[in-house]
């Protein structure tokens, strides 16, 4: 293991820091946020900072850091209130990294990646229509965080759009089934390959897998990555 | 595509809903807090909240629901001012899920999942020795967010631990390559495969891949899964 301390962070190059500091938190999920301002400009914008904040009321957050070119979606979304969170797939990556080239506030860039735009039934901006998991979303909340002047931007989930198939009868939706990509540092895109679903962990009780419907068991894979039979 | 109205998320059973609005952000990164209160009682536990902030300071943040089981981190983080955040790899996933378990303050996850703790230069707080990337904390800001009580821990990362190998010459970290996973949902795990990496997006160029050393480009793995050939 190679020990870095704070100086070390603080003596490398700039753009070498920013890899390796967006590194750090591991992987990210790929969204691409959709608004529309009030002269009915769309605009597209690829982030890698969305997070879950609560299930009840529905409630996702995501940060748009000084300067970047996500800063008109966050002009838009302050401008109408609402906005789309879609899932980044493997079928539309090289358009969704597209996304993050600095065009300027009029020009859309559905138009310049020929993604498609939707509407749906409750807010005025728009989906991504190759997108296979989407949500509507109502601005609820907006810092600016005063650390490192980043924004802060939390809004309630009001519509979702994803394939029937998809969601299991228990909720969960099957994310890897779906194509969807993460991100990791700055520009690295992976899919996923699931390892398992394990059950709700108590003290003293041994944990066990979940099935889903359809797919097969990976203890195998866990065991094949770690060289070793398992159980 | 099936569209799920406000209504129809509000009509969900409760652990349904949270299945299924957990599962809306997609890939969710795995790590394990370790704290350590004034006694000197340690504890470890697993969060998929935690999110990239800045650079430069290098920042990162990470939520903290009320009534779970990290609560007792939070605890530990207001008392000390310190912690570590310890990636997840597949060699510790289920002693990871283990730490979600209802322990009670003074029962240290460490011994309970078998995970050894070891500390670093700079912090009082206990690392994952068995995590091969991890960052030593100290918190900046706390704030509770009043649309669902939830809390918004905010820190600057002062050291980290990686394998040399795993950090590329530009800076980037090989998450893939250190066998770190991922969640998606509550309780689904997932290792990673890399794609590529893009270079930077800019209007009317195309983009192209970036090479990580040693490892082979990845097109040929996306014309895989879309089943036809690429470029």
């Amino acid at each position: 293991m190679k020990n870095y301390s704070q100086g070390d962070l603080n003596s490398m190059e700039q753009r070498e820091r920013a890899r390796f500091v967006n590194s750090l938190s591991g992987f990210k999920s790929a969204n691409l946020i959709g608004t529309k301002d009030l002269k009915g400009n769309e605009n597209l914008s690829i982030v890698s900072s969305v997070f879950h904040l609560g299930a009840n009321p529905a409630l996702v957050g995501f940060i748009v850091r000084p300067h970047n070119t996500s800063r008109h979606t966050l002009e838009n979304i302050l401008e109408t209130g609402v906005y789309t969170i879609n899932a980044v797939c493997v079928d539309i990556l090289h358009q969704a990294h597209q996304t993050s080239a600095r065009y300027d506030k009029h020009q859309s860039e559905f138009k310049y990646t020929k993604l498609m735009a939707e509407y749906g039934e409750r807010v005025d901006a728009p989906y991504v229509k190759e997108s296979p998991l989407k949500m509507a979303v109502e601005l609820r909340e907006h810092q600016t965080l005063k650390l490192n002047n980043t924004e802060l931007v939390i809004g309630e989930i009001v519509e979702v759009r994803v394939p029937a198939r998809a969601v299991m009868p228990d909720g969960y939706i099957d994310i890897d089934g779906l194509g969807i990509v993460n991100v990791t540092g700055l520009d690295s895109y992976h899919i996923g390959k699931r390892l398992n679903r394990l059950s709700y962990a108590k003290p003293k009780q041994a944990m066990h897998p979940l099935t889903i419907e359809g797919e097969p068991s990976s203890w195998e894979a866990i065991a094949f990555i770690k060289g070793e039979q398992i159980g």
